[in-house]
């Protein structure tokens, strides 16, 4: 079927219900990175497979929006759709209110699916869209897409402390302790992967993220965690009983919240709620209740976000396991490229070759993201990803970019390596060093306690803004324990996070350079926060690197880092070598 | 008369008008930093001389809020008077309204001037304060402070474009441009500063500040000028009148404010109005007004304050020339100093010293900030100043902080230099060059437009915590010319600031290190933003460095500066040797 059938359907059920147009953005109703097949109506419609778009459907036209990551890709994948290209922080691009106003009358109903639209986003839209008629509604697309996914649920795992490092019981007991107040709440948990840590539970629900479909209610007394209860194996859930946790059905969420006591105050973990389990947790909430039912996340990020993001030390000791496992692995690849380019080899036989080798460890569990395999003029495309067929062939000459990661039963690994293979040009030697300069010095950072991750994005972006290069995404983001290779809170970037650095947060440090049709170039180790001993003027920080693969100093300009970064960047090669062996 | 008598006295005149309490702020109708004495009733009541501190009184009690940098003054001050400290963000100290609620009955009223409340505060008040009766009230210190300085008004001059670089008329048309909307505005100023560089006139009615009393109320037809017109020349008049200024009487301000048209949107400068003045600019609003009658100031730290702080190239050629004078007049204090330390030579000896060998310039007008001359231990505090009588004789030993800056007709200079006198322990040798390889990092960054202060931060401050040190203010602020040595909106600090750097800015570079009881190290240049030239990859911004005063290198270990810093540095002091010639 082509996308201007699918386009019409939906049209005629919305004409049905007197409805001008429709708002679809790109979620589901648990805001991850990667969706369930099922919510994929934005990709389904459009097809345009990027993570991140919002589509806009009236009775007559079609607009897509999208941030500058994806203008090539949209443009590409809408070919042919009917489907208008608008290109989100471009000077001319309308807002999709403004782009809805001038083409509808006053109270044209402007409909949004209560599932997928976050309730925060939905109050904005209320408000830009008057005059304009706003409605939720319940999911359409069912009516449309007649092969449409249903939703899976796969077995779930749990974790036990040898593991995760702390029982469900201490973690809620935790969590009380950061949420008691004058009085009784309910805090409404929807992020899989906030339910995963929280339960000491894992799934494969959701691709790159060992997730299972679920939410949690946290109250004084318990957890309600609700899943698809007969995945759960027997001694889970006895292990979940035990610890004083209540099992419910992925389905009784709705009807659970709308039960909630009148008497107890919501709180909506980091504020993520769709609009329609927002109404429903505000259901029986008197509508002049002494106290306001709505209370937002006490802590700056979300008070669970930042409890998972800090790992506590059986996580670390995890993590450097997943390391040691990765670099074994990803050493294995690098040695079989340099043997094999110029017979042929690709790009994405190199993805192939990175699963195939770490598969022989038995507890990787699958890759944390698709891997970035990118060579030559590929990697000046930071999110570049070889397709099966028409990948390019990897010959001895510039770098190959591999930026991958891997899930195994005791972490979450993401490492880039920029590898040469040629002859290289003097200003790609420097460019080389500059992004690793930047590398080294975000390494070397000490830092006072309470300190935000933009304070220290100049160490490893300034390096690079000196060499005269440039890249525009964030230095770090933070990477869960076998759970999302991106999380939350923290990160380091450019633009202000209130979030603070504390002790115990992984996260990744990845300068880079991108020089347009030419080559890119980026390093990435896994770093975590650390105390820095023996300073006199309050508690202080640095980050060890957890990544166990060395860096290819082959290309090094040594002129340009100084004595102290030279010998961190042969330091860490050593410790490599050692732990290796 | 003694404190408790005046406090007695206002207590009296409150109780006349059934008031329980009133809280007074250190502040003036127009929110500097130095205030007029006539404002000074804080200092009168209570005797602490800070210049941020809250009073508040009730009949029988009263206390003054205060933060870290004045908790040993306030306490010495606060002696004997009967005045509780309270020390902000210390655990345990209630806010000045929970203090209030804890000492009064619903409905009591708690006063406020309306000519030193900023509006915004006094609404923040309102809210706090419930369900006590706020109130805002007309200055009653008249009636108790029988020998009140009365405001001063000096003769204002007026500064041609030889020296200000841009005439009034195209400063107004900038502003326009810049404020232009759907309806008419009246943009309101109330900060000394902004008036000043907007008419281009320079003033003597505050300490340190070339300021005159004065507000102004910009249209898009002209620019109203409110301020002691005799004390104007003629030719400063006329020259304003030719560039369609109209002079009003200081005193006028409230009445002009009453009768703006019903029909303009409000904007308050930088948000800066006291609640008086806000609600005479309100007066005229129909309550049921088609347009919201206030707006917020468009710009991030204010649309002005922005263009105050972008220096033009007339201006920046006066910063250089200033440098270059002040270089010459610290050069010879600090030659004295070496040539007599040990002689009985005091700290305040060398502030006077400063002040003589800068007035032989024929240009020089004054302090731009009372200089801070530290001997040894005394430096540990960042704003030690010496005193008359009791200040430390100066010994061949250790180091002399000096931050001082002056006023020239052409620009205004701050600089500080830590002096070595005499055997240095290698410690204190490696905290100097710390510090110094901060200030270094920071002149030599690279940084791309569009880049917040807090940014940059880490360059000057995380050498110096790399060394075990730390300092806790900001590491720059901006300075105006012949204005403000201390004027926003941009600032190089950990905290969050949205304004970016812009070219032309003119900033302090000032890492430093205090060891308290023992030294207090700080090395402070003066830098603007310039363009750097030949980056593919949008605009760069690098800094100049204005400040003409050689450091002295006797003291720097030079294994912690690699080839780039050390060559930096010395360019730096042979440029310094060149333009002293």
């Amino acid at each position: 079927m082509e996308r201007k059938e699918r386009l019409d359907l939906l049209r005629k059920v919305l004409a049905g219900d007197d409805i001008s147009a429709m708002i679809i953005p790109s979620t589901d109703p648990h805001f991850g990175e990667y969706i369930p097949d099922h919510y994929k109506v934005l990709e389904w419609l459009s097809g345009f497979t990027g993570e991140a778009a919002t589509l806009v459907v009236t009775q007559k036209e079609a607009a897509l929006w999208v941030d500058s990551r994806f203008f090539i890709q949209a443009a590409a994948q809408l070919e042919g759709s009917g489907i208008e290209m608008m290109k989100l922080k471009v000077e001319g691009t309308p807002s999709v209110a403004d782009w809805l106003k001038a083409r509808l009358e006053a109270d044209d109903i402007v409909a949004m699916d209560e599932d997928l639209f976050p309730y925060s986003e939905y109050m904005e839209m209320m408000d830009s869209l008057a005059p304009l008629s706003p409605a939720l509604i319940e999911d359409p697309f069912d009516k449309v897409w007649k092969d449409r996914p249903t939703l899976q649920f796969n077995p779930v795992r749990y974790v036990d402390e040898t593991v995760s490092g702390e029982s469900v019981s201490s973690k809620h007991g935790r969590l009380v302790e950061k949420l008691r107040g004058p009085v009784p709440f309910a805090y409404v948990v929807t992020a899989l992967d906030e339910v995963a840590w929280l339960c000491n539970i894992r799934g494969t629900d959701i691709e790159y993220n060992p997730l299972a479909l679920s939410y949690a209610v946290v109250t004084e007394e318990c957890i309600t965690l609700f899943l698809r209860q007969e995945m759960l194996e027997h001694e889970a859930a006895a292990a979940l009983h035990r610890q004083g946790v209540i099992l419910k059905d992925y389905e009784e969420f709705g009807r659970f919240l709308k039960a909630l006591p009148k008497t107890c105050v919501r709180i909506f973990s980091s504020g993520k709620i769709t609009a329609k389990y927002f109404f429903a947790a505000m259901d029986n909430v008197h509508q002049r209740s002494p106290f306001s039912p709505y209370v937002p996340d006490p802590v700056p990020g979300g008070t669970l976000a930042m409890m998972k993001a800090v790992k506590n030390a059986v996580e670390l000791e995890g993590f450097r396991k997943a390391f040691i496992e990765d670099a074994k692995a990803m050493a294995k690849v690098i040695d079989w490229i340099k043997a094999n380019v110029g017979s042929g080899i690709t790009e994405y036989d190199v993805a192939v070759k990175l699963i195939e080798c770490r598969s022989e460890c038995p507890d990787y569990l699958g890759e944390s993201f698709p891997a970035i395999v990118a060579f030559g003029a590929n990697a000046a495309m930071p999110h570049y990803m070889p397709s099966e067929q028409g990948s390019a062939v990897i010959r001895p000459e510039g770098f190959l970019l591999i930026d991958t990661g891997a899930q195994y039963t005791y972490g979450t690994t993401d490492t880039t390596r920029t590898v040469p293979l040629g002859p290289l040009t003097q200003r790609q030697k420097d460019d080389y060093t500059a992004v690793l300069k930047g590398m080294i010095d975000l390494s070397m950072a000490v830092f006072r306690k309470g300190m935000r991750g933009c304070l220290l994005d100049i160490l490893a972006r300034g390096p690079v803004m000196k060499a005269g290069r440039m890249y525009l995404h964030g230095t770090s983001h933070g990477i869960g324990h076998n759970l999302c290779v991106h999380e939350g809170p923290q990160s380091i970037r450019m633009e202000e996070n209130r979030v603070p650095l504390v002790e115990g947060m992984v996260m990744s440090n990845e300068p880079a350079a991108y020089i347009e049709g030419e080559y890119g170039i980026r390093h990435e180790n896994v770093i975590t926060v650390v105390q820095h001993e023996g300073h006199e003027y309050g508690d202080f920080y640095r980050f060890e690197t957890l990544t166990a693969l060395p860096i290819d100093l082959s290309p090094v300009n040594f002129d340009m880092l100084d004595s102290a970064e030279r010998s961190w960047i042969e330091g860490f090669n050593a410790r490599c070598g050692v732990i290796a062996q």
